[in-house]
């Protein structure tokens, strides 16, 4: 009786460990006891001044510390931000991942890349289902997003009950399956929800994201538009809603259909084989074949929606691309919209197309897979709970959603906007952040871990900036005399074969600074050091 | 009367020598027979891989070649894609710069700070005022834009004339001076207009940019609104007119305003001493002196509305600003649009407002300077060129314009889409490309100009993405011994104090490679060379 009764005075915790201050890096930790579940364990990708960064994951410390309490991954759905971080989070703590049929098959390609695949655990759940995992019972709850198979979860805890979107959107049309299981949010609702975790990414903008369908509706017109060129589409590799309406219409108006870039063929074969994507056959045909048909009955579907350097359509754009080669035959499309930060690079590749006579359409051609103002405040009206955790986004569009919750007639006080590491305890009673967990970023360079910090990324930063000068002497330190050089040796600074005067005078200069050394018998190397510094810094500076 | 003939018969040239591959750099060389004239002489800001670079200009080889030839400059306005070059370009091209009375001003500036002031010969023209320059003869024509007193230009040349458009938009309710000369465009359109260089920056936008007023009413209603927090609005410092309307809304508020930002300052002082700018008496404050106001009676204009990292406002955001501590106290205003590429700068410095408790507005708070579709299917409704060639844009903008063109008629061997450098001869009777001249970029690097190239630029990428390793040996090729190192000196590569195996490790391999080279008896310093660089590069990679 004693434990029962100390089991229901515990209070649960939550512990965003990335994910609060950029977008991306999602992953929460839920504590109850001895209890650990992690939602999501998502990258984020290097901000600019990461210099030679691939990706970044979170510091994931306090799983470390804390290895026997943890039981799962509970994982969202299948998008880099939410997913990315495993096969590296997972060598240090191996444990099972629960999530949907076409998460686990997006996630099982990785575990294969990273040749985790025979030593991970996987567990594919059906909306619906419940999961036990120690004091948790984890409830997944169909959602719309711009991935098949996405989820909110139900998080029921002694504590209580935390409703936890993940990414969604409401879509009452959605192009494959069903839409958002609203019900269900409602009928959690009446039971009594502690806290609700929300997606805040477009929590600045007013009404409702429009449904997928209407995307599928523009490429029909688009496709009745251009019936005298080839069409490209550029949309995200995941989005296989996307894919599934490219091909419809292009189905409809006679068009074969080629997929192209690695990422996109990997998800459409997963998506295909486990039955999200139906494609009617003799449809997709290999890029090998493209000559065999006129430019008009061909549709590429291709990566590259967001300018990225070495994804396909930029390839076809720069003119790097072995089997594509754009011209006034083809019209591009933009299915997609710029993520904040790749604007410049999207437009380049833009400027591109339209210089080798290609014609581009960026317009009506993508919908958000976020919900926006009015979702957030129906999905809050279905769960009300009693505390609002806003999450997903970055630290306005978190303020975004708590101006929205206000609005709802909420309290401050229920409100609670976390920083990564915050630990926040909840109960019925109250809700309060009491303590810090170490959290932090931890990048990935080529195939290293964490071995590049902030001090090296100072160094890349001014080696970015000004380039390098090195001064090479030996000095014969006995004797007093210098053996060889000064010799100098730059990269990045000025193009040495147009600066023979500058390094010849920088040279000469060095030269009287060590003979003036040298004669006045100063043999401490690194007096020496500092008088060449000094020297060679005021004459470039 | 023979050289009446020949004259009437030669053809005028333009040649665009920067500003069609970009948004910048725009210089424009109009040449007849023995006569050049230059329209603007801009810089344009370095893209994301020029790595170091402040500025860039553009190569004005083609006018030293032909400097006998060079009558002037004739600036359309002072932005810095417009002036931002002259200072670098003057030292070369000697010659007078012609403009309107802030235009010149503004560029006094600039000569001063680059000791130009003396030797630079400049005339300030009225609008309507023609000046003749050889056998040119250029007219400023009045127009609007975000900054005062832009101009566009009538140029009268034997073979025609061509209007040149600058930057601008129409508003039929400028905030200061008049309206856009449109009777003018008309009747200069009604003589015959050779050519129309119009400008394209929202060419892909339809509709009409709203008038700079707009933007007063939203600062009215703001400051109705945040009758209890101290107001900062960040614009872009040479907005005149903004500047304007928010000290009127301050002044019909009752608060005083500090200017914050030193090129704010600057621009702000040669707008008010040149009558562009009439501030109410004890409106103006110095910073100092906030401390004596409530939050609620001050304004602050600032600098800083596009993210850059060392302006007033990205200090006040990240608390780095000596004089002004943001807090919930605060409403910050983006009087701004992100330009391409800064997005992301402005979101972080919104998100650091939020954090520090501010309140952060960014909508409606700005007008475009650029002319939409329906205004510049106005100008060449009025002007009703012979031949159209759009300017000032990306290349999508630019074919947007020559799409726009060709829905009002034109053939489309009458629109001419020119690339920097290109010579471009026509008369009345056919407008033809018949040669290439010299032009690229010119990278400005801290004081230098020129010294840092492609070379140099590659090398500073190669060095931001992986870090330098650098051997240090000292060879007694005589006796075939390692007299000092290996030692490793590395920047941007690993954090070296937690690297010392890895360090320690690469030096005892590099060791016994040149022991087996000297036990080789290999003396031939390239060899050992590669040696080292092969034997550190199979071991780092």
């Amino acid at each position: 009786m004693k434990k029962r009764v100390q089991s229901n005075s515990s209070k649960l915790k939550i512990i965003p460990l990335g994910g609060l201050e950029q977008i991306g890096m999602n992953i929460t930790a839920f504590e109850y006891e001895d209890c650990i579940v992690v939602v999501d364990c998502g990258l984020s990708f290097p901000e600019d001044d990461m210099l030679g960064i691939d990706l970044v994951i979170p510091d994931v410390t306090y799983l470390k510390d804390n290895l026997e309490k943890v039981k799962a991954f509970v994982i969202t759905h299948g998008h880099e931000d939410h997913i990315g971080a495993l096969p590296y989070v997972l060598k240090d703590i191996p444990v099972p991942i629960y999530a949907t049929k076409l998460t686990i098959g997006i996630i099982e390609n990785k575990l294969r890349e990273h040749g985790l695949e025979r030593v991970v655990k996987r567990k594919v759940v059906k909306f619906g289902q419940h999961v036990n995992l120690g004091q948790f019972r984890i409830e997944f709850i169909k959602t719309n997003h711009s991935i098949v198979d996405a989820a909110a979860l139900a998080i029921y805890s002694p504590a209580g009950i935390v409703v936890h979107t993940g990414d969604f959107k409401v879509d009452y049309t959605p192009v494959f399956g069903d839409a958002i299981d609203l019900q269900r949010f409602g009928e959690i609702g009446k039971k009594g929800v502690l806290a609700l975790m929300c997606d805040s990414t477009n929590a600045e903008r007013p009404g409702f994201t429009p449904s997928e369908r209407t995307v599928g509706v523009t490429f029909d017109h688009i496709f009745m538009d251009h019936t005298n060129t080839r069409i490209i589409i550029a949309t995200f590799a995941s989005n296989v809603d996307r894919v599934r309406q490219i091909i419809n219409s292009a189905y409809k108006y006679g068009r074969k259909v080629v997929v192209e870039g690695r990422s996109m063929v990997s998800i459409i074969e997963t998506a295909s084989s486990l039955g999200y994507l139906n494609i009617p056959d003799n449809t997709l045909i290999d890029i090998e074949q493209l000559k065999n048909y006129p430019d008009e009955k061909t549709v590429l579907i291709t990566t590259g929606s967001q300018g990225e350097s070495m994804a396909a359509l930029s390839r076809m754009a720069n003119g790097m691309h072995k089997k594509v080669t754009i011209g006034p035959q083809d019209t591009v499309i933009f299915s997609s919209h710029p993520i904040p930060g790749n604007e410049k690079a999207v437009s380049n590749v833009i400027n591109m197309l339209y210089a080798k006579g290609a014609d581009v359409i960026f317009q009506d051609t993508h919908v958000s897979g976020h919900a926006c103002q009015e979702e957030i405040k129906l999905i809050y009206s279905l769960v009300k709970p009693k505390y609002a955790i806003p999450v997903h986004g970055e630290y306005r569009h978190l303020k975004a959603q708590a101006a929205l919750v206000r609005e709802l007639g909420y309290d401050k006080d229920n409100i609670f906007i976390l920083q990564s590491g915050e630990v926040l305890e909840l109960d019925d009673h109250s809700a309060e952040i009491t303590g810090k967990v170490p959290v932090g970023d931890i990048f990935v360079d080529g195939l290293g871990v964490g071995d590049v910090g902030n001090v090296v990324l100072r160094d890349r930063q001014r080696l970015a900036e000004d380039g390098i000068m090195i001064v090479v002497i030996g000095l014969d330190s006995y004797n007093n005399l210098i053996v060889a050089g000064p010799e100098i040796v730059s990269r990045g600074f000025v193009y040495v074969k147009e600066a023979d005067e500058l390094l010849d005078e920088a040279r000469q200069i060095l030269e009287d600074a060590l003979d003036d050394c040298m004669s006045k018998k100063i043999t401490d190397w690194g007096k020496i050091k500092t008088v060449v510094k000094d020297t060679a810094g005021d004459f470039v500076c």
